[in-house]
């Protein structure tokens, strides 16, 4: 850079503080000493390095720009103004109103933001799966520039992103970590020692740059390092005065998140020389051409299972993820137990679009929410309890409104002798409970395999929970199933009661139909495999046609699961649930076989039975 | 060490080994090969280094033994029969069975075993609490021995427990892990690059050590050198090989997680001499005297606030943990927000008893957990949303039986303008699906000094949910609260709507009853402070009275919140909710002022005043 453009830097980065002031100052919150840090880096970054359409947020070829720092939105929304996309009136006066597309933490809602951030320690891990559909799949040379601060790298998850950066050889990501010593409360663990930054970003197989971070020379001389480097992702350390450019608050505790008043503020911005209106040309990306081109109607041929075969979903999903290879925007992620989720089965058949996360959940997630920020369909398998690891990232993924699929085995205490410890009893709650997330939940493989067909057309959060043991197969191909829907076994019009399950139990709830109807009580079984969003019709007929006589069997704990559901739906509906038994895993489940412990949990046949005969009376 | 105990415990070893493979192949399923690989470390270990009175599990000065890699369970169950604490019946004929204390992965229903393990990357972080305590705390001299894999490495939270122990400088704590290359699928990220590991070690501040995991010397001499290094955590990393001892399956993938069929184990078994009988004395700590006298009736005095004044409840919690700290056994943790949570009120009056855990929301739940295995009650305290992070964590207490509180602060939309990440609206649902949990959620200052205190008392995962902006006391300091309790306001036998709220929505709730009266319609409010457990009872007779009309409101998503809370209880109880109106945040919240969003969210007083109209019909 010249030191034309390095001027330009200068007064770019002083248009950014004075531009970040006085948007915190009118909102009356939100983080401009956070912003004043990392002006200088973003200015540089921003006239000389990220190569970026801003008529076209969507081209192929633009650099990512990523917040991980998601408080120093103030500078993040300065630097739009700067580039032109946002006027100085929105800026100034709507951040972090109501109604205003600039929040307080950024989300997509802009079209220049790819993930949401605010919860620490994210963009970074988001980034990697940007990344890594850079260089292992678009094969485009765009770059991903995270800003980060030094309090989030306490987050093991900045750790994890690191290790799979390297391991992945993405020299197309570049970390600038906004290290200005004080977090919140205080002084950051570190504080300025880059040294031992250095150290561990160089053991994790990055590449550290030590620099001044209010350098402008320096900042461009690193940033055009980074991008040069093939193979490794580069950290740029960069030494910060946290307010840099208010001489009074400057690397003071007790300024953090606070809006300058408004006296100090002008005083500040008076300092600064006032408000200008530069307005900036960033370099321009190759226009290129789309990295992915999905084609969702490639024809699929899912495996048929014959009625009887016993056949576990988790193996029906690495079947249904196999077939979806077609696809060329199907991805799937590992957490190093692809040979029991059967996520496998797909590396068989497109092994490049299968990426080993080892056990980091949490990255594992990420890199899913940052491969569907490039327009592909991730597909992240682990066991269903584990996902509770990552339960933050699948949250901030329903705020940034990707579009990704997990898929969770071994849920629930039929997994058996491996204990407590594996068995997923909150997830089904838990996900329920996020933003835009689906939960699914079939029984059988052929139910498996049809719904994990529509996965990949399904917006949101998409979770599948499947089932460790085999259990027969119960649906024809040519049964229909449906996000939403459910299957209703044996229904007659002189129900008197509905017996409803899904996975596991839904097996016991047949069991348990049989044995009532031996006993000339007529049941209806509901397969409620489509447990956010539910059926409500098919509950609201049950209701009427048994009296609301409704049993309700799942593996998973009492509070929030299927049996929250339906009651919530009924609610919801008007529709009074009279008298329901809802059987659940109560206590804490130890070893056992899968029938003993289903027995133990009281959700196995003969307790789905007692239940209903109660209900019934007889 | 001298030639004859070397020789000791490499016959011990074989003992372990031989014990491994009989009990994983009689159950028929369990980890025999990860056992394997670290028999030589954990032999050395119990021969020369662990100081522990097997007699006197619960003895302050014993050592501690964390098998972070849970899942060498048969390896842990072999140690205890050979120091004689179970027999060779239980070991060979219960292991994985139902009903067998000796379950797939290890919990605390063993008295030798501090926490539940099987969650990988988690034993250590527990163990860093622990070893706060020993030294920060109980300055005794016990030493945390924990068994970790390579595969667990991976996990963020390793870096967050390795940081965290050498900031606080725990030479108590040695880290020992089975660098046996290979993991579940295949081999592990790092294989066996020692050298990578330990700059990794090093890096993050703990001292590596590198060994050859099967050299009973040189596994002897690390384990004295951990124990003697005062102020920094040593990480033995030892190069082994899984299934070490049977080589026909030595550093083979394939056999991860696999008993060894009956054959091959007694072929294995009589290749290693057969089963032996060895017992084992271990070194003993000194006798010693506790640790920590809890001392649950130390008067507190808490503070009383005049009704109608405007206090945060998060205030309110800064000021309940103050008085609490009478009590030797309280210790408060926090995550970087202790401005923000009120945590730091507690390190104004106890900073010995203070410790920060910056922004690493794992190992914050992590410490607590390990805090609590020392018989300390800990509370974590930071923004309710970032629980979420630890998630698992949260859950893997549940199963360890530990007694923490966690104090999560900034719920829901109310908190205004920071926006949808930093807002907590699927807390509720989350935490009351984990085992052993309390959900409470009080709306003003006296309700919550009451609870908080009650904290300290109360078993379990006990949660406390605060809110962000100052509310009017409405308690005076003699009104009772009790955990699974409520209060009821304005209650007559002639009511014809309940409006059920709790926290900032009781507000609203108050405020719409007031309404309700003037147009003459009346309404009871019921304060839900305990949501998990609570009072059935109280929404029993309100459905009586009301001819179930209820109303509820929750700065929550929809599912499983308050909510659910509610009508699993009344479907429990077969109470039907005939009419319920449910009022809770739908959509993607964004920037505002927590009434703009309160009202947008449809949880503010109008619509909770509509909703009831409808319900009544007027």
């Amino acid at each position: 850079m010249d030191d034309d453009r390095l001027d330009l830097a200068g007064r770019l980065a002083t248009q950014l503080r004075v531009d970040a002031i006085r948007c915190s100052t009118k909102a009356g919150s939100g983080h401009p000493t956070s912003s004043l840090s990392a002006a200088d880096l973003m200015a540089v970054l921003l006239i000389g390095h990220l190569r970026y359409d801003w008529d076209q947020p969507d081209l192929a070829t633009n650099d990512h720009l990523i917040f991980s720092k998601g408080h120093a939105s103030p500078l993040l929304y300065s630097m739009f103004r700067a580039v032109g996309v946002i006027d100085e009136t929105e800026l100034i006066t709507t951040y972090r109103r109501f109604g205003s597309r600039l929040e307080g933490h950024p989300t997509p809602i802009l079209p220049w933001v790819d993930v949401a951030t605010g919860s620490l320690g994210q963009g970074l891990p988001d980034a990697v799966g940007v990344c890594l559909a850079g260089r292992h799949l678009d094969q485009l040379d765009y770059h991903a520039w995270v800003l980060c601060g030094d309090s989030e790298t306490a987050e093991g998850s900045m750790w994890e992103a690191l290790d799979k950066a390297s391991y992945y050889r993405l020299g197309n990501l570049t970390a600038i970590v906004d290290v200005n010593r004080l977090g919140q409360r205080g002084p950051t663990e570190l504080e300025w020692d880059l040294d031992r930054y250095a150290a561990r970003v160089e053991a994790f197989g990055a590449r550290p740059l030590v620099i001044d971070g209010h350098d402008l020379a320096a900042i461009d001389a690193a940033l055009s390092q980074a991008r040069m480097e093939p193979d490794k992702p580069t950290v740029i350390l960069a030494r910060t005065i946290k307010a840099k450019g208010v001489p009074e608050i400057e690397d003071k505790n007790g300024w953090h998140g606070k809006a300058l008043p408004p006296d100090m503020a002008a005083k500040a911005i008076a300092a600064l020389g006032g408000p200008t209106d530069l307005h900036i040309t960033t370099p321009r990306p190759d226009p290129g051409s789309p990295a992915i081109t999905p084609a969702p109607d490639t024809p699929i041929t899912l495996p048929r299972y014959p009625l009887g075969e016993k056949v576990a979903t988790r193996v029906a999903f690495g079947a249904g993820i196999a077939a979806l290879a077609a696809r060329p925007e199907v991805v799937v992620l590992d957490g190093e137990v692809g040979n029991s989720t059967h996520a496998e089965e797909f590396a068989k058949v497109a092994p490049d679009r299968y990426f080993e996360m080892f056990i980091a959940e949490q990255q594992l997630v990420a890199s899913a929410t940052g491969l569907a920020v490039r327009g592909y369909r991730p597909f992240a398998a682990t066991f269903a309890v584990f996902f509770s690891r990552a339960f933050d990232f699948i949250r901030m993924a329903g705020i940034s409104g990707v579009n990704i699929a997990l898929a969770g085995s071994h849920a629930g205490v039929e997994i058996g002798q491996d204990g407590p410890s594996q068995m997923a009893l909150e997830d089904i709650a838990s996900i329920r409970a996020v933003h835009c997330s689906v939960v699914l939940y079939p029984a059988d493989a052929t139910s498996t395999v049809a719904l994990v067909a529509q996965m990949a057309d399904t917006d949101g959060i998409v979770y599948l929970r499947t089932t460790r043991g085999a259990y027969p197969v119960i649906y024809g191909p040519d049964v229909t199933f449906t996000i939403g829907g459910c299957q209703v076994h044996g229904a007659s019009p002189s129900d008197q009661v509905a017996l409803i399950g899904a996975g596991v139990t839904l097996h016991e709830c047949l069991a348990a139909a049989a044995e009532l109807d031996a006993a000339g009580i007529a049941a209806r079984v509901i397969d409620l495999y489509s447990i956010k969003p539910l059926d409500r019709s098919a509950l609201i007929e049950a209701c009427q046609v048994t009296g609301s006589r409704l049993v309700i069997a799942e593996d998973h704990y009492p509070a929030g699961g299927i049996g929250g559901a339906v009651l919530e739906a009924l609610a919801d509906a008007g529709v009074p649930a009279l008298r329901v038994a809802h059987l659940a895993v109560s206590g804490l489940p130890g070893s056992g076989t899968p029938g003993e412990l289903l027995d133990a949990a009281g959700i196995s046949a003969h307790h789905i039975v007692s239940a209903a005969r109660k209900l019934v009376g007889r």
